[in-house]
């Protein structure tokens, strides 16, 4: 950790590589010798090109994703996905499958239904404050999609394998969990994430779908809330937010160029989480909010005995150098968020912290 | 001008004041003692909390706006406004006025209208090429409201007044021309301006939106969708762009403590405008686009004699550290951005320039 620096376990926007922050930093007032701002050249100049074809190609070879998919920039992060796909891929005539795993499966449930569309919820684990993700679930073999949330910010859980949806594409949010292991992507029509938790800053949201979704993409939609346009146009239509996908190719670079790809990427993030939640288990003082068997590599959520000393625990952590450790407004408890960018040193400098705090405490 | 920076004459993203550009570098890996990258903090924090809200505050000032307005930080630029304009503001048995000045203006019509809007396009400078800002309009008295774009990037035109639409708000897209003057906001109903011109980086979008507007939203729009759900959560319903608002808010500050304000910015960009009209004017070798009374005070756009001269003063400048000066793709020529950010330092260099190239050239 540099000088000044704190171990930084906030949900998102999140922790980024060190490296990136200092090239960014560098190179800040004179881009690429062009004499200007990262923020002030413009979206049309070669600079630009360069930028964000590296970064659709990085993203192709880390996601090990064909010609088939397009990979596109947006705005409005993940919650303006949650009326885009309804609105983009599901017809009047036709209903979609979600699966309800807690506060963002939720809003995307809400947001489709907002729109008047034929949603199913086929399976929740809302009877047990969504501390599992559901197995064995009946999907509907004519839905026009299987929409899942891939890991749950909030509640501290993620999908180990994805679910058999036959021959239904799935749409997952993986907002807090895209390029952190590595999956097949075959069975997925669309996959969104806003950049700010495991890519790059707030600002932007990645977006790869399927050439047969484009296809069910109506023309009466508004230019900017059509997949089709931003698809069309390398994502240039308009002036899009230059300095967030610069950013996300620099982290991308690193994944692939320093971290080596994401199956060595995966092992570093199992490795972090098997230290914190061995830390958590092999105690009565703490308690790990999510069954095992789901439980997220990348938000792990706990409890302590009680809400004083919970709030004794996350103020000290901070005095201590570790910030960020509150959980979610909406559920309480203490939620340490280790996306790709927190390091092995910052997870080990926690667990020393909490078994310090469990020596005076306990 | 700094060493190795050039003067950028970019249409948008811009060039932006070299002390905010500083000031952004600066606390790049440690925002505000915080320990953490501003693209690192939480947007939840008190840290943002007083960014954002120190950037409303200005907002306000600046422009000179009461409590009956709210001012909010969207994402998908002015091109989203084309479409959440109609969606939020005119119902299904109203019509809109609009008045079309160029490219971005007739964007806004053709998205109303994809939307199944009624629009009427109550005046057009289509017939000559958009060199002029149309007068004496009439406009209906019962419209919900009246669009215009209060200046023409493209086209190098700018309304120097205000049209009198009676009663009916005025909405305008100020993407280009927000904060480069003062103006009395009685009469609108909408601003909306993406920030890559004048007030910050690509990414963000200010709307400020009149309490009584705000009552006409309708409850059936997708969240992010809504003008009601920003206001409501004083733009932090999702994650918001937080480097790009952060920005904002340092080009906002500048515009208050060192310019000094509207009055004496819009003095300087006379000035600016002033001198490059000037040189425009005294030569046939250069000619202005615009007609003397629509021009623009932030884009100047001109032409050579020929196509080939345009070429080799677009490249040439470019040696000579002056960069971005042609002209948008549709029309062809040339264009100066002179934006807030333009010094008039960058403006004598231009002209300097001009000069000597003519007499090479001429």
């Amino acid at each position: 950790m540099t000088a000044n620096r704190i171990y930084n376990f906030n949900a998102g926007p999140a922790a980024l590589p060190e490296v990136v922050l200092e090239e960014l930093q560098a190179s800040f007032l004179n881009y690429g010798n062009s004499g200007m701002s990262i923020i002030e050249i413009s979206h049309r100049s070669s600079w630009f090109e360069e930028i964000i074809d590296d970064a659709l190609g990085r993203t192709r070879r880390l996601l090990n994703i064909g010609d088939d998919f397009k990979v596109l920039f947006l705005q409005g992060g993940a919650s303006l996905q949650f009326a885009m796909v309804p609105m983009n891929l599901l017809a009047a005539d036709r209903s979609a499958d979600y699966v309800d795993t807690g506060t963002w499966s939720t809003k995307a449930v809400k947001e489709a239904q907002t729109l008047g569309k034929t949603v199913n919820v086929v399976a929740s684990s809302a009877d047990r404050s969504y501390a599992y993700i559901p197995r064995d679930i009946a999907f509907h073999p004519d839905a026009a999609y299987v929409h899942i949330t891939s890991n749950n910010t909030i509640k501290g859980t993620q999908w180990s394998r994805f679910p058999d949806t036959g021959n239904v594409p799935i749409i997952s949010d993986m907002s807090s969990d895209i390029m952190s292991r590595a999956f097949d992507p075959a069975p997925f029509g669309v996959i969104y994430a806003g950049a700010q938790k495991n890519i790059g800053p707030a600002g932007v949201c990645m977006v790869i779908i399927r050439e047969d979704m484009l296809q069910r993409v109506p023309e009466s939609l508004p230019s900017m809330l059509k997949y089709t346009t931003y698809a069309a146009k390398n994502s240039l239509y308009n002036t899009p937010p230059v300095f967030a996908v610069y950013t996300v190719q620099l982290v991308l670079k690193w994944l692939e160029e320093t971290v080596g790809g994401l199956d060595a990427m995966e092992a570093l993030n199992r490795k972090k989480a098997g230290r914190l939640y061995g830390c958590l288990d092999t105690t009565g003082f703490y308690r790990a909010t999510a069954d095992a068997d789901s439980r997220s590599l990348m938000n792990v959520t706990f409890r302590l005995t009680n809400e004083d000393l919970e709030k004794q625990f996350v103020e000290q952590a901070q005095v201590n150098g570790l910030g960020g450790l509150k959980g979610h407004r909406s559920v309480g408890g203490c939620r340490a968020s280790i996306y790709n960018a927190s390091t092995l040193e910052a997870v080990d400098a926690l667990v020393s912290f909490m078994e310090e705090f469990e020596r005076k405490h306990g």
